[in-house]
């Protein structure tokens, strides 16, 4: 162990920087292979790396670590840190008996918890605790353990009242819901300070398309304060910090390709637990190329959600919906934003509208705004009297936004290209997939004009030359390659089409 | 893709580096949580990584790699080569379908075992085969394909004449039996081209034994002019890349600190098949501290050993040999080399002896130099006649050792320190464990004169003050510490004694 001063390198990496001189390393007797423990006294902080051993980057007895760790210790250039070899953490072992058929305790998972959130584990061994999630599944306690563990490592929040919340677990696109719940759940007077994810695979996460209407970075102390004045919210939940080990681990999940479904499940909890939420409805869009595939899947999920609530004292409802084909017809933050916003203005009643319904008449059960089943009709009575687009345009103003904005405002991109029917039929399918890649060509969620609008549905029956859907795109060149994707992928089918592209769709 | 000059960096990483500024990057659209290639054509080789992006350690329009992986690719400082987004290895799919149970056809198996050779795959993925590996095994046409497949991957020996060959799984300290087996069978006039390893975390590998004696590194056109003519060589088997693939997984696997039976099976039988071998003794040592830790254990092992080697061709038997305790007396690569040396010139007859004559008499009836149920007494004539040692010379010499060396002649750790008995009883137990982080803390095997020399055997009484065995070192610091571990962990254990140190033992 020795203290070094730091220097802070202009490093952008997955895997964290500890980079010192040969000089050094032989000198401390660190080996390149072994893993080492930066740590900053002051803020109590560390992280664990292999080192990377050079000449002629940085200069003998200093240690050279990138701008976001740094941020992680809390350093300035040139303060001193601890360098150590790293003390293996116990529970590594832990990992390698749950491979063995061991369960964990509540204070093992606690270890392993801890050990990931203050960054004591190497992204490989991550991996390890990932995959062994994955093929082990947790038990009933083990989730209950994660999920409260996880929620006491980040952010707590107490509104010191009753609080609701709509999650959904994702995988369709269009799923622009929760911009119609929260302001209908908060116009009936209900708090819901909503958190949400960017897109990281799909054309727009609700925070991408909340953030066309206004802000969504706020600290943990501004939404304290905000949410209980306008009883709802619609914030991206990073800034929160709600759980430090799920962003760490979702990296590694990434790279993996791998989301054991207990982890998330308890990684899910824990942010709601954290947000002290206690009245929850979850979505679980069921379907092709969804996150559950079959029915039997998702009640299985559905069931050890709410068994899991219940042990953590959430009451929930878990709702599976229908998840084959796009949710109303805007795909992309800003047509999702627009549709939205539609839905509000009483403009547009498609199934975008109807789930909203759903899913906001179930919290106003909960709340006991309404009575039992007759929640939908009390949701439609706050949108319809336009109770639920005044809240919304509250809530845009207390978060920064344009509160006079309408629908027809929303700035979309201007290179459009339209794919008509290439014959008369049903229309058979509308394909998650398809509707993706066309979306990801266009240049979404990152350019956020970019999307399609879907003009038929299905079962509607079309002639040759009605129109499928429009590709908006913020650029010629993306609008091209999108095109280029509809051409190779049809997203929408019609039934006695000949499908004679089967090959180029496996190419895409 | 776009072809860039190649900076060679003085940098040693467990992760591949592949450093582009930030200017490069965002006029590539590399992403830094992107996976990239980077290949040289002239040579054909490429290998993947996330890349480093950073400002002020790499100029514009370069792309940095540290020297090994330049010595990878066979480029030059300046030479160019093609930087691209990865694609997807197609077999990275396979793990998934893996993990759901679906098993690996041939072709699977070829594309994987090609992805990882060819360093597709970025470490995270490898340790997600390798965890794949763990939790879902292999049938027994996986092992074969891997066998095959890693086999075809790297350098193939053919001697055109019958081979034969020992290998040991490991995991027992003082097993030279190599050292004397080699010379015994090559002095029978059969064909022993023995490939080995360096220890790990063992005392000593049968590589480093070997090396104190001669050299032991060795291309693969002089294994192939040097075997035939002396019939047998001990070599170290790295430097001759029979496998690609398996050092690749072995840096991984070290981390993870997981080592799955099957793989580790097909990848012993891999480097057989690459070696032409096409008569094989196993050795799986059996006991505690081993990999086998019952007798059960070991069984199913070399039923699947036996029933693989079957499939590939290869005339094997596997023996299951004690393990509880070190094979003979001396325990580091010199003291190993010497107790060899006393064994071959007839003057040490313990049991490293009588496990050699076991093992190289189960060869010599499988080449048919001794009948059924006479091959240890042949071995013991050859090995009694002298033959064996004249041999063991003469493959000295032939790898640049000298030829007059006898076991008086070896240099062994100046600093000793010898531990007795506290008090009268008979030997209980001789700890693998105990003994090989004694040996770890004097200084084996980096420091080869370092290690102990046991002076009791399990059942041995032995009086107060009598000794167990010695320590010894070239360095009087690493002795007092390899003293210290001896004081705390009791290698030898006497019956009657008390154990009082329980808890120190879990401490080391």
């Amino acid at each position: 162990m020795i203290k070094l001063p730091v220097k802070i390198l202009d490093i952008r990496s997955v895997d964290p920087t500890v980079m010192i001189s040969h000089q050094t390393a032989s000198r401390l007797k660190f080996k390149h292979t072994a893993v080492v423990m930066v740590r900053h006294e002051v803020s109590g902080k560390s992280f664990s790396a292999t080192p990377v051993v050079t000449e002629g980057i940085v200069e003998n007895n200093v240690v050279g670590i990138s701008a976001p760790d740094a941020e992680w210790l809390n350093v300035r250039d040139g303060d001193e840190v601890l360098l150590a070899n790293r003390r293996t953490p116990a529970s590594l072992d832990l990992l390698k008996q749950k491979m063995k058929g061991k369960a964990w305790t509540q204070n093992d998972v606690y270890a392993i918890v801890n050990d990931i959130s203050k960054r004591n584990y190497i992204n490989l061994e991550i991996g390890e605790f990932v995959l062994t999630s994955e093929f082990q599944g947790f038990s009933e306690e083990e989730m209950t353990a994660f999920a409260v563990s996880m929620a006491e490592q980040g952010t707590q929040f107490d509104f010191q009242e009753k609080t609701f919340d709509k999650h959904s677990i994702g995988g369709v696109p269009g799923n622009k819901v929760s911009l119609v719940i929260v302001p209908t759940i908060a116009s009936a007077g209900l708090l819901i300070p909503k958190t949400s994810s960017r897109a990281i695979t799909s054309p727009s996460g609700t925070a991408d398309s909340m953030e066309v209407l206004a802000e969504v970075e706020f600290s943990p102390d501004e939404v304290s304060e905000i949410a209980p004045r306008t009883r709802g919210m619609i914030v991206h939940n990073e800034p929160l910090k709600l759980s430090p080990m799920d962003g760490i681990v979702a990296k590694v999940k990434k790279f993996l390709d791998v989301d054991p479904q207990d982890q998330m499940l308890s990684a899910i909890i824990s942010t709601k637990i954290a947000m002290g939420i206690k009245n929850l409805v979850i979505d679980i869009p069921t379907g092709k190329y969804t996150k559950m595939q079959t029915t039997e899947e998702a009640m299985n999920f559905a069931h050890r959600l709410v068994g899991l609530c219940h042990r953590v004292g959430i009451n929930v409802e878990a709702a599976m919906t229908l998840g084959d084909t796009p949710i109303g017809t805007n795909i992309g933050p800003a047509l999702e934003a627009k549709e939205a916003l539609e839905i509000l203005e009483g403009k547009v009643k498609n199934t975008a509208y109807t789930k909203s319904l759903e899913l906001a008449g179930t919290l106003l059960e909960m709340g006991g705004v309404a009575s039992i089943n007759r929640g939908s009709e009390v949701a439609r009575e706050l949108i319809e009297s336009g109770k639920a687009l005044k809240k919304f345009k509250e809530i845009i103003e207390a978060q920064g936004g344009d509160p006079n904005i309408t629908s027809n405002d929303i700035n979309v991109g201007e290179y459009t290209y339209t794919i008509c029917a290439s014959q008369d039929g049903y229309v058979r399918s509308i394909s998650n997939r398809g509707t993706k890649l066309i979306c990801a060509a266009a240049g979404a969620p990152s350019s956020k004009e970019s999307g399609i609008v879907l003009h038929t549905r299905i079962g509607a029956y079309v002639k040759e030359g009605d129109p499928l859907f429009t590709i908006y795109s913020n650029s010629d060149a993306k609008l091209s390659s999108a095109i280029q994707v509809a051409t190779n992928y049809m997203a929408v089918k019609i039934s006695g089409m000949i499908i004679n592209r089967v090959k180029s769709e496996k190419k895409i």
